[in-house]
């Protein structure tokens, strides 16, 4: 299947930046196989008019839990602590299997018409989610939420679970696996250490969530006589390709461990600012060279997986803390956005940017819209203007999965109608009426 | 023209708070005569069937500079100052009748496509601004912004001709006016006394920018030993019903002040945080009593004239602020952007809240959208998760502006050629590609 995008404007990487260009993309199979000149013998099945249309590459959601789409809006104005299990733990417990599903596929449709064609997830029921990804042409680096004790058999199961699920998906190459240990507070440091030590053996990176709280690190602190980010690197987490979430509470001599590292931070503005947990110190983060990345967390601390949303977050916020306008620019914001997000997920040579040779990931956005009028800026417009619905269309592994607003390979009207459905059988469809 | 919302859920007030209802809401001529049950006589000329829909209250915007909208994304990453005289000046120099009226236009469109229904402009040509809003069916409140001294021959004509075009526009009833006196940095003691004078003589409210950035702060300081509000409240500017924009940079007794003259203090988080200016004292400002409101300021300075996208970062940025979950609740966030509006303007016996005997001013959204799946607590995916693109008709003073997203009033494709036209010949098309 060839599809070419004509005379489209186009975000493209030039050295270390992005630019935009007029051009023709030509997509053959799951590839981008040429920008500008059409390849020899490329046959076009599909042409795309790219007259007022940008072409930019997906953006990728590198933290979240898809599953929790389904809890949007139950939990507001709570601290982290009785957020977490004053409220969400009971839901999860009650939680079924198929209401991950429905989960899922909310929140992938979410995404995919906010221009996300790749997302990090941590979730509980791996089985559910990579059904989802699968049928929806979504591309997701997955791994469990693993939680347990060194003693703790339970751990040990979920672990042994997190390896039966990822063997079970091997037939999707949109889909690779990560090892997920929770947290500092719900995993103790024996538990840790079991947990690097399968990563290591199984080449496989790592995704937590570090520091993200006030009182995460109080608990660390008085456990362990030592920070979140000491802990983990103490305990192996960093030996192996790692993404670390939130990173809201760290020290200078924190930043230097993960720089020296290597480890992905994934910053969460929405999340961070709505349980109270604060500012991360992303531009310091910058400065020393940390690769930071974007991520909506789940629909229940967001409560958006919009990551337009989230790059408008990400630029604005930092600039208002620091009361510096220079701070995280709309350039420096895309492309944590998009390129920082692909290198923290081990998937730079892949997607992350419109580039011959990577995966043709690519969300299609209309130009005649008011938030992106005048055509001036267009880089400034996709992060402080753009709210996620200019986005047309919607090509995942070089397929087009959504068409004209539409989802093209889930049922949108049947996810909104099953998701309703479990709240009202949950009693939560009446709360705050 | 009579038209019924049939079985639709409504955002309505009940007390001092909203609650989301399954309701009918009748509408007569301009305003809404019934909500419940039909009255004596009704006859609908129109049904809209509120299946999988929400109606509220629109949205209103009370500050922003309308014309700007042709400016967005111009000038990014820029100290106040640097922004307001090194960018944006030269550019209003070369700017035409004609570009303020396009301007206005996309301002309109992008307010309208994203549930606003009233705003409070102050600009540079009252005439075209009018001229839009006449057209377009918005409802709005207009001053022209006043620079001048006391002994400055420029600042009378300039007050003159805020009358003529206050009185050329008498013959449309969405539109009511005030009397704009730009910033204390912009307009000396004299001139306040001034325009305050003729607001009392003329019963005018004030429209004004007050302690937005620290530079501001420092001048007023040098020039007459006192702060912003202090100057303000000096020179009368307070004596009549006054909106005082944006109010970053207070303290405790400036505080007072505004709440003892009753004035509305408009908070503009996107763009105090864009300009390095730093974060509104809200919490501080809802305990004290005062009315605060929400705008999206210009879009050369947000970028973005989307109040759902301000709402959000109104009920998330402070909760980050003072790292307390409960500070600005998805609620009072909803009640800022719509009743709290209204009284700053004088329109609270017209507008603001869905009441029988109020004027018409309504967004409907889509409730099969993923933002506002499930439908568990609306009130806090409107705060939270909405993104504007869910409204999907508008209806104002009575008659349907909106429908399928379509703006009905104004021609968008021709707008938005007009607003890339005027960039292109001001040589501003290219910058930044």
């Amino acid at each position: 299947m060839g599809i070419v995008l004509k005379n489209i404007l186009a975000v493209l990487p030039e050295g270390h930046q992005d630019v935009v260009k007029e051009t023709n993309i030509y997509i053959e199979d799951s590839r981008i196989v040429a920008i500008g000149t059409k390849p020899a013998g490329f046959v076009a099945d599909k042409v795309i008019d790219g007259k007022d249309r940008l072409a930019i590459p997906g953006l990728i959601n590198c933290h979240t839990h898809s599953y929790m789409s389904f809890m949007r809006n139950v939990a507001d104005d709570l601290s982290f602590m009785d957020w977490l299990f004053g409220t969400i733990d009971p839901i999860e417990q009650q939680m079924t299997d198929e209401d991950t599903y429905w989960g899922a596929c909310l929140a992938i449709i979410e995404m995919m018409k906010s221009g996300t064609t790749c997302f990090n997830d941590m979730q509980m029921n791996i089985h559910q989610t990579t059904k989802a990804v699968k049928e929806s042409g979504m591309r997701a680096v997955i791994c469990r939420g693993l939680v347990g004790s060194g003693d703790d058999e339970a751990g040990q199961i979920r672990l042994k679970q997190a390896y039966e699920e990822r063997d079970a998906a091997k037939d999707c190459d949109r889909l690779t696996f990560m090892l997920g240990p929770h947290a500092p507070y719900t995993c103790d440091d024996a538990y840790m250490r079991i947990v690097s030590e399968e990563a290591k053996k199984n080449h496989m990176g790592i995704h937590v969530h570090l520091s993200e709280s006030e009182s995460e690190i109080q608990q660390i602190k008085e456990k362990y006589g030592m920070s979140p980010i000491e802990m983990a690197v103490q305990n192996g987490l960093f030996d192996v390709p790692a993404i670390a979430a939130h990173c809201v509470q760290i020290t200078e001599s924190d930043m230097d461990i993960l720089k020296k590292k290597n480890v992905s931070v994934v910053t969460n503005p929405a999340s961070n600012m709505k349980l109270g947990n604060g500012f991360a110190p992303v531009p310091a983060m910058i400065e020393k060279g940390i690769n930071v990345c974007l991520g909506t967390d789940g629909a229940a601390s967001n409560n958006s997986l919009n990551m337009f949303h989230e790059l408008s977050l990400l630029t604005l916020i930092h600039k208002g803390v620091k009361k510096t306008p220079q701070c995280v620019s709309a350039k420096e914001g895309f492309r944590i956005a998009t390129i920082n997000g692909a290198k923290a997920l081990g998937l730079e040579q892949e997607t992350g940017s419109l580039e011959a040779g990577k995966k043709a990931d690519i969300a299609i956005l209309n130009l005649n819209t008011p938030s992106l009028t005048p055509r001036n800026n267009l880089i400034a417009g996709l992060s402080y203007s753009a709210n996620g619905s200019e986005v047309e269309t919607v090509i995942i592994d070089g397929k087009i999965t959504m068409e004209n607003r539409k989802v093209l390979t889930l049922d949108e009207d049947m996810v909104y109608k099953k998701v309703n459905d479990i709240i009202v059988r949950m009693g939560l469809d009446k709360k705050e009426y």
